[in-house]
């Protein structure tokens, strides 16, 4: 359904349709019937590929090969989760059997299990077509948690995701799975009391007008928003002085990978030496961005960046046909304004931030706004600075990386993608890995029940 | 420090102090110091018993035996964390190997701890002076995960909180611990940008005026709240063929407890036959309650629903000294007004709403505000309503309870605390029992770290 042709009496039937799913009950989907529609999801997703993958390059301007990854990326992500409920591990329990000397009161008998929260409503990315749109991470968690979905389609690949929507929809039963598209139909859906939790992954200024309006709600839901981050990486002497080559390649190459339009893109490093760590930078010629929005949004950071006090241009790379180019800036730490550090460049730029003092570069790093990821390059061993800075990154982020880099985000039960705001509105929560699913699902206790009226998992 | 006393400059030097407490690295606190802290705490507090509790006796009006009681459980609490916290059971870790042939790529070594939010305000409740108040259980869960507390004081018990700061303060490490007091100070509190989270127990109204500040703050901090509950009871038609009088008794017993002062207090009870269930209705006379504002409020309450459209009162009791009385209203299912479930009437004073068909009734439940319980009562077997009223329950409640009552709140690992809006602000979390410590803490992973840089705990 396009957005020209969306009436309110279509979004109400969505609504109604996905609030009459029930979530407790004889009637509720079992985790294995969840698992069954992950499964087959993605494996009609799998089998449309030959036509998906031209639909998707055509709109976003990627190249076959990086879709192709995407897409397997995103089908082993439904896959794993409905490994995972087939084996129970997502439905955590607990039982505690009656003990009439416990130290607060006789106890009952008390069993705990999780229930789904209700529809959520997901806001789709640009910049991941298949793995965080229309059947991406929030999508695939949300119902593997047993709650009905309601996608808000990105504008910037619209056929991509009303074909996606349409194989889904067709492998789900009647009122788990809806597109919708255009902000006003959205909005409205965000205000309306049957939406029970929100799933967004976008810009710091987007995500935060959504998460006001659902904090505003007479009932208010949680928001998930992944948003902003630079992703600090800091170059020790100890790492510099051993590998000052590769962690200068390493960092363009994560840097640059897919136009640097990745929100775990490292887009300021701290190094002990501005000057021998820019000598060997070369800047090749962006690919072209996903979008006109991004591409504006780019030219207008950098241009933010490069007029911060103290801040100077040091290399540049040739522009392509859309007139955008690879910009690296450079500032010293004494001269760091804290807005670079609030500033994500989203493309292919990054800010190269010179220390001298590694006690001053900890008390930065321990002040720096929440953020997806940061990352240390130092040596294996007997690294006292890394290891300072290390404590301190923890404070700070929701992933820290050693001698590797943060774009390639691994599907895992062990994976944490959101950090401190603004990094995501709530970093008690993960976006990619099992544990996107405890977003939507809550907790519900038994007392005392006849076993026949427990749930299964109870029992 | 009293409020009079309190000035900007000794906030800022309690925030100040507060932040400074290191919350990751070596020199933060381990499990077993935070244990440690719990139980000297815990110790001094039960060494103190006489001297506490007449203090809180005297603020309260609360019997000794219900605040001897209540002091046990306080420091049961507190041990219970320390003990789990020595267990490690509360440190939850997920460590994945790296696997080359991982679906979505070469996974990396990824390994998944916990860190502490941060410095945490916890506005403490008039109603449990022990267990919900200085050292309560958001106090506890907090320091257990590592977190300075800042606590402000209820104004109901201002001597009692005094003194029991003073006795938790002399066994926490500095910046640890602090109490505030007044509306202004806590204010401030909540809008700076050192307090990482917030814990509430209180009405809905004050609840959400502080949430709607915490949403808006630049930084939106987890605000985790525990408002108002009607605490729906079910009597089943095979349930009250079979145990008219011990349901009726239990009731009142559980709904004039502590003259029906407690959050799980259960004021709205669906029974098939009203007449029936009143005739052996005979109500005491209620003990003092709180204080004047709780007072007020319980007349305005009760007020508002005498006045809604077919509401009767079908009964009364004697008046203390206070002149307040307990009183139970009623009403029929088709005549029921959706406000009646909206208004908690924080007192003696409880609403029997008499039900014909059960299809109408589980309607009605289905769309019942979200609450921290909900009770059945039915038969042991067989009972079908009773399977059906469970299942609408377990989708708008955070326990559900079978043939008990639910005020008595057991601290243990599977109790649920909280449920969906108004009954908390946050449905996904618990403030009683050892979950309530997941409020506090969130996840970091760590990708590629040499083992000596590592956590202690994922090594």
């Amino acid at each position: 359904m396009s957005n020209d042709e969306m009436t309110t009496i279509d979004l109400d039937q969505i609504l109604a349709a996905a609030a009459a799913v029930p979530l407790t009950g004889p009637a509720s989907a079992t985790p294995a019937q969840r698992a069954g529609w992950l499964e087959a999801v993605a494996g009609v997703l799998d089998g449309a590929a030959d036509e998906l993958i031209p639909l998707a390059q055509a709109e976003s301007h990627l190249p076959a090969a990086r879709l192709t990854a995407e897409l397997k990326r995103t089908t082993f992500q439904a896959r794993q989760f409905a490994e995972a409920l087939r084996a129970g591990t997502l439905t955590p329990t607990q039982v505690d059997a009656p003990d009439a000397g416990w130290g607060s009161g006789p106890r009952p008998d008390l069993r705990r299990t999780v229930v789904p929260l209700g529809p959520v409503l997901v806001f789709a990315a640009s910049n991941f077509p298949f793995a965080f749109s229309v059947f991406g991470g929030d999508t695939v968690s949300a119902l593997a948690a047993g709650c009905p979905v309601v996608v808000k389609a990105h504008p910037g690949h619209p056929e991509l995701s009303r074909r996606t929507a349409e194989l889904v929809a067709a492998q789900l039963p009647e009122g788990l799975f809806a597109l919708i598209e255009g902000v006003e139909p959205s909005l409205t859906a965000l205000k309306d009391s049957r939406i029970k939790a929100v799933g967004f992954t976008g810009s710091t200024s987007g995500g935060r007008a959504l998460y006001d309006i659902a904090a505003a709600r007479a009932e208010p839901i949680p928001f998930y928003g992944e948003l902003g981050s630079v992703n600090p990486v800091v170059v020790t002497p100890e790492g510099w002085a051993q590998r000052p080559g590769e962690i200068v390649g390493g960092w363009l190459d994560s840097l640059l990978l897919g136009s640097g339009q990745f929100c775990t893109n490292p887009g300021v490093v701290f190094v002990p030496d501005a000057q021998a760590f820019l000598a060997s930078v070369e800047l090749p010629k962006p690919g072209r961005m996903l979008n006109d929005r991004l591409e504006e949004g780019f030219q207008k950071s950098t241009a933010l960046v490069a007029e911060l006090p103290g801040v100077r241009e040091v290399a540049g790379g040739p522009a392509n046909e859309q007139g955008v180019a690879a910009r690296i800036f450079a500032t010293t730490l004494e001269q760091l304004d804290p807005q670079a550090l609030d500033t994500e460049m989203f493309g292919p730029a990054g800010l190269v931030v010179e220390y001298g003092d590694t006690g001053a570069l900890v008390d930065v790093l321990q002040r720096v706004p929440g953020q997806l990821t940061g990352t240390v390059q130092g040596t294996e061993s007997g690294d006292e600075v890394a290891a300072e800075v290390v404590a301190a990154l923890s404070a700070r982020v929701g992933r820290v990386l050693y001698n590797q880099w943060p774009t390639g985000v691994s599907v895992t039960a062990a994976q944490q993608h959101g950090g401190p705001y603004p990094a995501s509105t709530n970093s008690l929560t993960t976006s990619v890995g099992l544990a996107a699913i405890e977003r939507f699902q809550r907790p519900v206790s038994y007392q005392g029940l006849p076993a026949g009226l427990l749930p299964t998992e109870l029992r």
